[in-house]
C-alpha cells in the first residue's frame, strides 16, 4: 500500500489553487472536471505525493455535502493497491466498514473503494487500483 | 518542498495503533511520547510516507482540544523544506498568517512551524526543516 493523493475540499478552486500553487512554490496547478463524481480537481504534485484541491460542481456532491457540514479542509487519503478486491476482502474480515463493498470505477483510469470514517478515527480512506 | 507526513488526531493511541496497523497491513507501530508537545506518537511507514497517530497527553494540548472541537480525524499536513526560515518569509510576504513566525525545535531534530488553517482552506500545514 502506498500514498496516492491527499484530497481536500475547497469551496472555490481556482481561489484555493492561487493558495496552494503559493504554499507549494508551484506555477501550474492542472485542473480537470471529473462529471461522474460532480467535482473540478486541481492536482497539486508537491515532491512525490500529491494533494488534490476538490470543488463541487452540484449541491448534491459528497464534496458539497462535507463543506456545508465540515468546512473545508483535508477531506479523505487515497492510498493505491494491487489488488483492490482482495484488500476489500481483507479489510472487511478485519471489521473494517466499507463504504464501497465492491471496487467502482473512478477517474484517471483507476478502480476504487472508500471506507467508512467510523472504522478508521474519522479519516475517510480511499483505495484504489490502476486498471489494466 | 516534500511531503513529510499526514498528523492524525485520535483519543486513544493503542485502539488507534491496532485499527491503523491492520489497516495498512504492518506488523509493528513504534510508538514515541514527545514530553514538550504532551502527545504521544505512533508511526505508521506506508510506502515512502508516513501516516502520525497521535494521543493528547494532557488535556491542554493541542490535540485534545481539536477532538474535542472536531472530532478524531487529519489534524494536519507536514511538508519538509531545505530552509524553514527562507520559507517563512517567503509565505509571510505572499500573504499567508503564521502561527509561528519563527522556526520553534520540534520532536526528532526538526525544526518546525505552523501556518494557520485560514490562509490554507482549513488545512493545518507544518513545515519542518531537518536540524543539522
Amino acid at each position: 500500500m502506498k500514498l496516492s493523493h491527499i484530497g481536500i475540499a475547497v469551496k472555490n478552486l481556482n481561489e484555493a489553487s492561487n493558495v496552494f500553487s503559493k504554499l507549494f512554490n508551484i506555477n501550474h496547478i492542472p485542473i480537470e472536471e471529473v462529471t461522474e463524481q460532480k467535482v473540478r480537481v486541481g492536482f497539486c504534485h508537491v515532491g512525490d505525493s500529491s494533494v488534490e484541491l476538490t470543488e463541487a460542481t452540484s449541491a448534491d456532491s459528497p464534496i458539497a455535502k462535507y463543506i456545508e457540514k465540515r468546512g473545508e479542509g483535508v477531506h479523505h487519503l487515497s492510498f493505491e493497491v494491487e489488488n483492490l478486491e482482495e484488500e476489500l476482502r481483507r479489510l472487511k474480515s478485519e471489521g473494517f466498514q466499507l463504504i464501497d463493498e465492491e471496487p467502482r470505477v473512478g477517474a484517471g483510469g483507476y478502480l476504487i473503494a472508500f471506507i467508512h470514517p467510523k472504522s478508521t478515527n474519522g479519516v475517510l480512506v480511499e483505495l484504489s487500483q490502476k486498471i489494466g
